[in-house]
């Protein structure tokens, strides 16, 4: 799917640290894409305030916590453009030329949009919350992004995006690319949960020592009909088993087997699962603790990633303001 | 209701060139406030986009005619910062932190949005058009105005503004003053319509020619009452004699009185209206004929107060991110 000259806009919103459904969802593929493609990471603290908007001061810090959660991933800033979104205000600019010809019927249809609002009861929806899609397509187009690694819920948003930037190509000039999701994994919640979330309260984070991977996945739910030891196992439908065959290196027919067989308990099933989350884990901790130590170092990253973004950011409006022929006074 | 210390803010749509309705529901003020107080003045290319941002070719013509028209009524370059809005990012900027805390309802119930909304035939509204008093709330506070002069229309947008501003304060640090309304004119159209309208077709425009006037006042809407010259008229419900009200320099009485035993007909009176609308444009002419002769001036004026209205945004947003706590590398 993707080509040579493909350019990747991703991120998240700044509202705590990250774990491992972020992992799997997009942040292991930008680990990779990075080395193959220009990659925009963007931390999306204005989004954050669509639901942050009445504490804002855990901004400052999550916004380093996601940052450092990147860079122990494996994001590399010589490759990567990590940017903050709030430092950025072509993007509200853009977003607001967009907002003139998106209705506001086709954003309460968003069903993403449609679904968080539910979640909350139901009560009247703050404008902005409303128009997240906008400010995520303009997120997008300002970089010129052409592939979103994101997870299955962003479908609707990036399916948003794409007419968004489609009309304004009608409209005006065709300047900005559609862009294409590139579609990562949901990973289960500790809970049994079909999405791990910090708000659900069944994540494992990135900055989780070994121990409490340990201490978390002996609690996590596994296949509810098997009771004693020797019972067999259903292991497609058991979370722990989803944590082995994301994050064992080596083949795992050997658990599904056991597990079937009812040859392997659950205590020892866990126990090799979290063996295997610390593996991945590992690695991050000791680039974290790097990082960690230099955190001049790491607000230095994300200024001059912010500097990098900006510089694409004018040059899009440049093009953008032309193409609608509201760039009065070019010479 | 002014103090010393006031800030203004006041601007137009550029979606075409002025009336006199425009004059008198706050251009007429400007004008005269300019002298004593620090004034923004917007020219709103943006916002008029809301309703034309599907020929946006517009606005390069309609946005050198009004300030065209602004210079003529005697606004003075040296005295208000004439600025361009979509040169200006900042206010994106600051509409999207309102936009995370002002609810869908209260801009739908917005007296002019509904009616706005309603005029277009209640089809489905766009997201862009929804928020323009979000919008409009920012342009004001970017300027930290606290006087905007405006036509009665207005009132709605800036009691809004009031409160936007006023949950601003509260939710972070009170840092934007609450902007009070200065309240214009309002000016009946030439078909006797409550209101002089581009859209209605029954306007003088600033920029009309001696011949105009008299023409386009010849065929002006008067007391429908009136049928015969010596009928008694009733100038308290005419049009024309509204004209006399506003734009004649010298007592009215006599008019009122003639009109009223039916002692002067209809078409004299509106020749001495005609003749009080040019005593008024006459001078205008005269400054626009020697601006338009110079139009890369004028250009340089916008140039030069968008420069300094930005600096003054840049300062705002400073505060603005301060207060919430997202200026994350302030040294």
């Amino acid at each position: 799917m993707q080509s040579v000259t493909d350019i990747i806009l991703t991120g998240d919103r700044t509202t705590g640290k990250l774990h491992l459904g972020h992992y799997i969802g997009s942040l292991r593929s930008r680990t990779e894409l990075q080395h193959e493609y220009r990659t925009f990471i963007i931390l999306a603290d204005v989004q954050a305030l669509t639901t942050h908007f009445d504490h804002p001061d855990v901004l400052a810090t999550s916004v380093r916590q996601v940052a450092l959660d990147y860079l122990a991933a494996g994001i590399d800033p010589n490759q990567a453009t990590l940017f903050i979104q709030s430092m950025i205000p072509e993007i509200a600019e853009l977003a607001q030329y967009f907002s003139m010809f998106v209705t506001v019927n086709s954003l309460r249809h968003n069903p993403t949009v449609k679904n968080e609002a539910q979640q909350r009861g139901g009560q009247d929806m703050y404008y902005g919350f409303l128009g997240y899609p906008v400010s995520q397509a303009a997120d997008i187009a300002i970089c010129k992004a052409t592939l979103v690694p994101a997870g299955d819920d962003q479908i609707p948003h990036i399916e948003q995006a794409r007419k968004i930037v489609r009309r304004f190509n009608e409209l005006y000039r065709p300047v900005l690319p559609e862009p294409r999701i590139l579609q990562g994994g949901r990973l289960t919640g500790l809970d049994g949960n079909s999405k791990m979330s910090k708000s659900l309260d069944n994540a494992l984070y990135l900055d989780s020592s070994a121990e409490e991977v340990s201490t978390k996945l002996v609690r996590a739910k596994t296949d509810p009909a098997r009771i004693r030891k020797h019972d067999p196992g259903h292991p497609d439908i058991c979370p722990v088993y989803e944590y082995h065959r994301y994050f064992r290196q080596d083949d795992m027919s050997d658990i599904h087997e056991q597990c079937s067989k009812g040859a392997i308990g659950c205590t020892d099933c866990k126990r090799l699962a979290a063996h295997a989350v610390n593996m991945l884990l590992e690695p991050m901790r000791e680039r974290r603790h790097a990082f960690a130590a230099r955190m001049g170092d790491v607000d230095e990253i994300l200024i001059e990633g912010t500097r990098k973004a900006r510089t694409t950011a004018r040059e899009t409006m440049s093009e953008v303001r032309d193409a609608m022929g509201i760039g009065y006074f070019r010479r």
